[in-house]
């Protein structure tokens, strides 16, 4: 087999990092008794009957000959909360098994707690693979939960976010062609996104006798006490809502809001009812939220908050943190 | 090896899925010329040097034959717009070539185009896997580029979502701990998306002299002209704005909405001026969507559709189609 010495290295790993994986960890236990795990992504699937499945490990690993002696081995899925083991495995040096709790198997190997599936295996065949050994298991023994797996792709960690296909039409119809309007512009579908999730808010709002205007102070002064009302703006302009003289009067009205005067400064802060009324809007919202995860699943209910967060760092005009320490 | 007679294959092949995977086609050429080609997610790499890759094959696979006798394959890493190919590769009996466009490559197995990577192979070994048949290849040529791959999990097609660790906070300090708002709620990540989104649209309309509530029943008009009062409101209501005769009225003031007199029935059309202001409002929200696109990467801003489709689905009150014919 002639060695392609022609390819460029980087670009090799670059094509071969489209393909995306889950990542695991794979664990045994040195002659010694000292417990050995490492990050592994080229883990795969390879027989049902026998149950087999397979990984392959570098030559130049320190871990090598460990698990070429040894028979048995085990193959962690780790789940979108195992970022940080996955790290800690994969980085050399580390004590990598301090303070992680283990569960015992059919072997001596480490069994993780945690993963969103674990596969037992005891070594069927190691074979040849260029500068690194292929290993293939018998499965022992498995399990598997609901935790949303962590992906892998382009060197990057990520989430798998499932596309149904039954789920993603929204219109029965699609648009007519001369209509440059569609269901698939995100700016719409942030929008009813969006609104959709006030609906259940807005019947709240209702027997609150308030509106999303007085939703987003009292929010405001939920997390924040004491502010000016310029300060309130500084949070809540971003929405298109500003807060008024006369919108402050109305919620000190409704026994919401109480004035306290320092010097010149007005500062408001929330009264015991005040801060009842936001924390039943808070109580709906989550519980909004627990419904629409219910329907996603945890994994794309995770991946939709990712994607969210990334959109606002990148559509940031700069709004103050509302969170900071004074 | 002692076969797992005791394995439930059901949870087995459950617990496999949750690692997560692309999904290729490999194709190779039967000895009497034909194109050969299945649906695979039991790819991976193996060794960088020399490049090696490998997959697994079923020994009941009708195209066993084929690839045990070739030598050469190649194995295509499909992209996020290729489903309704791999759905067609994983069907047997189809003529699954059909009016698909090749490239020629190193060796005559058919080389599929529009996929995010493409690894040219000659069979380097061929291991013995149980109920599969392991190929190992020797990759002569190979190509990517920039396509979003399409990921597979759980039985289900999927895209995966990228979470760089630096773009998932938002707040410079994590909320105090006796507070119950937090930026991790769902409901705020997509109020703020929203708003943060419509900020450039914002400045527009103010420019156009008007506001969020001129831009829903314009957009509306230019999507399905010819409506009442009553249903634009069917199809706005759902922002919490509703149209009255006086926003009707101002509309008209502004020469970009027209009545139409139909008997009893008052029915909105756009003018020309109308459409004009309600395209370049569409035209700066596509702008502004490229820009974002741009920032999160286009798979991420795949799957992020994909999941507001999905929640909107999920959080439908009912809202009539837009689109649909009369």
């Amino acid at each position: 087999m002639a060695v392609q010495s022609s390819f460029d290295p980087q670009a090799f790993r670059a094509a071969l990092g489209t393909f995306t994986t889950g990542v695991t960890i794979i664990t045994t236990q040195a002659e010694d008794g000292s417990p050995i795990g490492i990050t592994a992504n080229s883990f795969n699937s390879v027989s049902l009957n026998p149950p087999l499945v397979l990984w392959s490990l570098a030559k130049k690993a320190r871990s090598l000959p460990v698990f070429t002696n040894g028979r048995h081995w085990n193959v962690h899925v780790l789940s979108a909360e195992q970022e940080a083991l996955s790290g800690r495995f994969a980085t050399q040096g580390e004590d990598k098994f301090a303070e992680v709790e283990l569960d015992s198997g059919v072997s001596e190997a480490p069994l993780l707690q945690d993963c969103t599936a674990r596969f037992q295996c005891r070594t069927a065949f190691q074979y040849e693979g260029g500068d690194h050994v292929i290993f293939v298991g018998e499965v022992l023994a498995f399990d598997h939960n609901e935790r949303p797996p962590l992906a892998f792709q382009s060197g990057q960690y990520a989430l798998a976010t499932r596309k149904p296909r039954n789920e993603l039409r929204l219109a029965t119809t699609p648009p007519p062609p001369d209509c440059s309007y569609t269901e698939d512009l995100l700016g719409y579908l942030l929008g009813r996104a969006h609104y959709q999730m006030l609906n259940a808010l807005r019947r709240l709002l209702n027997n609150q006798q308030l509106d999303e205007h007085a939703f987003f102070i009292l929010s405001v002064l939920c997390i924040r006490d004491r502010l000016t009302l310029d300060e309130i703006n500084a949070f809540v302009s971003y929405t298109g809502h500003s807060a008024s003289l006369a919108s402050m009067r109305f919620l000190e009205g409704q026994k919401l809001v109480a004035r306290e005067l320092n010097g010149e400064d007005t500062r408001y802060v929330l009264t015991a009812d005040g801060r009842e009324a936001s924390l039943q809007e808070l109580a709906l919202a989550k519980a909004v939220e627990e419904d629409v995860s219910d329907k996603l699943g945890a994994g794309d209910a995770m991946a939709l908050k990712v994607l969210l967060k990334r959109l606002i760092a990148a559509s940031d005009p700069g709004l103050p943190d509302l969170w900071a320490p004074r």
